[in-house]
C-alpha cells in the first residue's frame, strides 16, 4: 500500500513536524508540499531538518495543488480548513491539524473562536472510550488540540473510575513552538529565555471547552474546568499538572487500579511506576504519553501529570496515529514511544 | 551606622545571593564569609560573579570566626542553623535562610523535616499583616521558604478579603537554582534543559506547611492546599499559579478591589494592570514581586498569579529587607524593583 | 548635580537598559521617553520589568520632546543619530548608542552599512589607549559596538605588547537580545534554544571593521580580522575567544605581564587568575569584563578570551561609563562589577 | 540476518544514544545492557525516554555478561576498554566509544590522557578518505571523538582541495551532554543555562591531537590545530567554526568545488548551498552533518563551519554508522538525516 501524502501548511512548526513523521512511515508518499506567503520557496531554507526534502518548492494551497492525493494534511490558520476540505472531494481523507472541526458545541466555538462553526469530524483522540470506532474508515480527522491531549489522557481514567469531582484545575507548562512560528515580541528568544508567564489567566484560552467536551461524558456530568497555561523556556512539550478533589472513597489503590485498567494495552500511553515523574525531555519528539497519579490525603484531592510533545502526540503524532486507525494501517506505524533524550 | 555582617554558608546560591545584595547595601561592611567543605578556598573561584570579593578567602563556620558581627546571615543546611544561632549571643541579629525556625507547629515540622524543632523565629515576610511588627527590633529572624513567599503573596488578599474557599490549588514553576548547589543528576543542565518535571507530586514538598501556616489566619480556619512544584528550564524564578473557589458574591470588581487594597502601600508589590501577565524575566535579580489576579466566572475559582526571583525576594533579598526592619533601617535599603531584563 | 538624561528609542533593549542603569544612578534624573511606533504606548507593557518608570508614557521622537535635557541617549535604527544630534545643539551632551559615528573611515562605513557617513565622534571605549582623555568635556560619544567592545578588550594588551601578529581569528558568541527586538523568525524562542547558528560568515559582518580600526593602532599596522559570531541561546552576554599567531620571543610570562600591566588600574576589567576562565553568567547584567589570556605553544598562538554582557558593558553600560568621563563625574558611578549569577 | 547487541555503560549519555538508535534498527537485537555503579537498576529510572527498554535491568560490566553477542558497544570510561575487549574474543565486533584506541603516536596519547597506550583500531569516520575500506570486515572500531568529527569533515575538503595552510584555528560550541553525566558544579543547570565558558584553552583539550591526525594525511604535512572549546546552554549538538589561511590562488569558487566533489556522494554530509547556514539544530537527533564554507577575501582565510548532534554523529551514530559498514549491511540502516526541530 502507498498512500499519498500531501501537506498544506508546510511551512509551519505543525506542517514541519508532519513532515518529518511522514517521511518516516514506511507506507507514505509525500507528494504536494503547499504554504502561502511562501509559496515558491524551498523547504531547505524554510525547514532545513528535513533533510531529505531540501530541494523541494512549496507551491500555492489551492484545490489542484492538493488535488491527486489519498491523504491531505492541513495546518492551516484558524477558519480556513472547511473551504479548503469542501474542494477535495469525499474521497481523500482529511487530517485538520487545526480547530475548525473539534468543538461539538456551536456556542462554545462562538465565544472562543468567533467564526462561523465548521461542523465536527471525528476526533483524533483514540485513547478516548470509542474514538477508535468513529475514526475506523473515516474521511474526516479533527486532530485534538496539544493541551486537551495532555489533559484529557491525565484525567479520564479518574472521571472513568468514578473517583474525581467535576471540578478540575489544570495548569500547563508548554513550550514556545506551541505558539506557532508567528512574528510576536513576546514568542522572541530573548523574551522566552529564563523567563515563566501565563497566558489567558481566567478561562480564556481555546482549549478550555475541549477539554470540558471530553471529560464530561466521562464524569457523566459538565465538568468544570479552570486551565491556564504556561509559556516556559524550551522549544517543545507539555507537562499538564492536573488535579479534581477525590469522590469519598477514593483510595491511593483504587485510583492506581484506575490509570493501571486504563492504560494497560494503549501503545503510547507509558504510565510510570509509583514514585517516578514525566518529564518533557523524556518523550521529546516521540509520539509517547507519559503518565503519573498521586493521591494526596491532606489535601483531599487526585494529582495526574502528564507529559507530552506537544508538536508529536499533541499534533502531528496524534494526526499519524489516527491517519493509521481511519486507513486500517497498524496503528504504530511510522510512531516511535522512544524520546531524544537528553 | 556601618552594619557588620558576615555570611556562614557563602559558597552556596543562597549565601552568594545575599553576598551580591549586601556589597550594594549603603550600611553594610561585609565581614567573615565562611564555608564548610569549601574553607580555605577563594571566593573568587565558587563565586565568580562576585568580583569585590573575588580575593577573599572562605573560612570555617565557628563561632569565634563569626563572632564580633553585628549580623550573621545563615544559609546552611536544615537542621545546622539553631547550633549556631546559639552560639552566636542575644544581641547578635541573626538571619536564618534555611527551614529551621519557620514552622509553628512541631507536628509540621517532624513529618516534613524529621528532626528536632528548634523552636519560631519571628517569620521574615512584612507583608503579611502583623509581620512587620514582629520584626521591628527582633534580633531573630526566619527567611520564608520561596514557594511561600511566592504562594501567600498571590493568595492572602483573596482570604483577607474574604472571597476564597479555603482550599487553595497551587503549581509553582521554578528555576533550577531552588535545588542549590547540590550535585545530584536531575539537576545537570543537560537534563534539565529542554524539560519541565513536577517534584513532590501528592503533597510532599516541605514548603506546603508553611503556606498553610500563612494562609490559615486570613481564611479564619485552616486552608487546605495542594501544592506542587515544577522544575522548568531557567537558572532562577517562580511563577506560581494559584486558585480557590470564590465564595458567593464574590466578583471581578471586588476581587481587583481587595488587591488594591491589599498592596496599595507595598514597596515590592506591583500589582499589574488588568490583562498584563506576570513574568519571572520582569523580576530576575530584583526584590520585586508582580502580581495579578482574575476571576474565572465559568469555573468559579479565582485565579491568582506571582512571579518573583526566588533567589531575591524568594530568598536573600527577603533576608534583607526584613534585616532593614529589624535595624530600624529604611525598608528598601540596598534593594530594587528593576529586574535585569531582557 | 542633578543630570537630566532623555532616552531615545525607550522601546528597545538597548534603551531599556540604559533606563535600568539611569534608575540607579545617583546623579541622574529621567526626562523624556519616546520610541518610534510605539509612542503613545506605557513603558510598563513594554519593559516590564523597570517597575518605576511603569506609568510613564512613550512620547514620539521629536527635538521638542528631546529639548531641555542634559543627556539625550539614542537608541535608534542606523542612520538616524546624525539628523536627531543635529536638532539637539551643541550644550546637550549627545551618547549615540548606534553605530552611526563610529567609523573613521568612510570607505568602511560605505562598505559595511550603505547609508552616508554621518562624521566620527569620540570612542567610548575608556580603557582604549588615549580614550579617556578624548572623552573628557566633550558633548557627542559614539557608544563601540558590543563585539568591538569584547574583542577590543581581549586582544589590546597583545598588541600593545608587541606581541602578537597582525593577523586575528575571532570567533563571538552572543546572546539573542544583540539582535534587538527586531521580528525575524530565526530569532524565535522556538528556533534559538537549543541551538547555536552562525552569522556573518566570510568577514560580513558590520563590527569587523571596528575591530580593525581599534586593533591597527596598537600593532603599528593594519590587522587583518577574521570575525565569526555566532547565536547562542541565551538572552544576553558575549563570549569572544580571540587568537593570534604569536610573535617570535612571546612567552606565557610575557604574555600574562602585558594583560596585568594593561590591566592593573582598569575599575571594570577583570583579568582572571590564571586557569580560571571567563563566563557570561559571571557578567550578567554588569558592566565588568572578565579576561583571560593563555599561550598555545603547540600552535604557536595567543588565545585570549574576554566576557561580557552585550546590553551592558557592550552597549548601555559603556555608555554611562562614558558619560560619566564626559560630565566629569566618577567613572563608576551608578555602575557595579558585580553580576546576577547564577 | 539479526545482530545481537551488547551495551556496556549503558546508564550515561553514550550508551543511551547508542540504544536510541539500535532500537531503531532492523537488524539488531538488543541484548546485555551492563553499568557499573547503576548495576541491578532498571533502565527505566536511569534512561526514561528509551520506554520499549523501561523494564530491562542493568547487569554488571563483566566478560560472561557481555559473552554471546556478535556486537558489543563499549560506553567505558577512558582507559577500560582494553581490557573489556580483550576478554571478548576476535570473531566480536567491538565498538568503542571511547577514546583508548583513537590516536596512533603514543606520545600523543601518553601528554594527553597520560595512561598505557592501548593501541589503535581502524577509526570510525567513514568520511575520510580510505576509512570505509579499513572499516570493511573489522572486528574493532574506534570511534571518533565528537569534536574531531566536525572539525574534520569541516575542513579536509579544504585540505584534500589544496586550498588551506597548515594551520587550523577552531572554536567549537558544545551542548552540555558532552561533559557526560559526570556530576560536577559547573555541568549544573544553575550554571550552565545563560552561560557561555570556554575549556581546555591554550592548546589542553584531548581532542587537538586527534584533530591533527585526521587533518595532517590530507595537507601533506603536519597541521598546527588551535582548538577551543565553548560549553554553551543547550542539551545537544556542536558547531564547529574553523578557518586556515587560504592558499595562493584559491578562490570562493574553487573553496566550494572542493566541497562539492568531497560531499557529492556522503549520504550524511548535507552541504548547504551558498548563503545557508548550518544550525545545530537542524540536526538534533539525527546523524546528518551540515556543511558550510565562505571565502573571507579581506582575512585571506576560509571559513568552514559544521553542525553536527555530538551524541549521534558525534558518538554513537557514528558509531553505528561504522557498524553497518563493518558488518556488510547497508551505511544508512537505522540512521537518518532528519533532524527533530524546532
Amino acid at each position: 500500500m502507498v498512500v499519498r501524502v500531501a501537506v498544506a501548511g508546510a511551512s509551519g512548526y505543525a506542517g514541519g513536524e508532519a513532515l518529518r513523521l511522514l517521511l518516516s512511515h514506511p507506507e507514505v508518499e509525500i507528494g504536494a508540499l503547499t504554504g502561502n506567503s511562501n509559496a515558491g520557496q524551498l523547504l531547505g531554507s524554510l525547514q532545513p531538518h528535513l533533510v531529505p526534502l531540501a530541494g523541494r518548492t512549496l507551491e500555492a494551497t489551492t484545490p489542484e495543488v492538493l488535488a491527486g492525493h489519498d491523504v491531505v494534511f492541513l495546518a492551516l490558520p484558524h477558519g480556513q480548513s472547511a473551504a479548503v476540505a469542501a474542494e477535495l472531494g469525499d474521497e481523500v481523507l482529511v487530517v485538520d491539524m487545526g480547530a475548525d472541526h473539534r468543538l461539538k458545541d456551536s456556542a462554545d466555538w462562538d465565544a472562543f473562536y468567533g467564526a462561523p462553526h465548521a461542523g465536527t469530524w471525528p476526533y483524533g483522540l483514540p485513547e478516548l472510550p470509542g474514538a477508535r470506532e468513529a475514526l475506523a474508515g473515516t474521511k474526516r480527522i479533527a486532530v485534538p488540540g496539544c493541551f486537551p491531549t495532555a489533559v484529557s489522557l491525565a484525567l479520564f481514567p479518574a472521571y472513568q473510575g468514578g473517583l474525581a469531582e467535576p471540578e478540575a484545575v489544570i495548569v500547563a507548562a508548554t513550550g514556545t513552538s506551541g505558539a506557532g512560528k508567528a512574528l510576536k515580541p513576546h514568542l522572541l528568544g530573548a523574551e522566552v529565555m529564563g523567563s515563566v508567564t501565563p497566558y489567558g489567566v481566567g478561562g480564556g484560552h481555546r482549549h478550555t471547552p475541549e477539554m470540558v467536551q471530553n471529560l464530561s461524558p466521562l464524569a457523566g456530568e459538565r465538568v468544570r474546568v479552570s486551565f491556564t497555561p504556561t509559556l516556559v523556556p524550551m522549544a517543545r512539550g507539555i507537562l499538564a499538572t492536573c488535579s479534581a478533589k477525590a469522590l469519598p472513597g477514593t483510595t491511593a489503590e483504587s485510583l492506581r487500579a484506575a490509570y493501571e485498567k486504563a492504560y494497560a494495552d494503549e501503545p503510547f500511553v507509558h504510565l510510570l511506576p509509583e514514585g517516578r515523574m514525566p518529564s518533557t525531555k523524556s518523550v521529546h519528539g516521540s509520539n509517547a504519553v507519559h503518565v503519573q497519579v498521586a493521591y494526596d490525603e491532606s489535601a483531599g484531592r487526585i494529582i495526574a501529570v502528564s507529559a507530552i510533545d506537544n508538536l508529536t502526540k499533541g499534533t502531528a503524532g496524534g494526526a499519524v496515529q489516527s491517519m493509521n486507525i481511519a486507513l486500517g494501517l497498524p496503528e504504530q506505524l511510522g510512531l516511535s514511544t522512544i524520546g531524544v533524550a537528553p
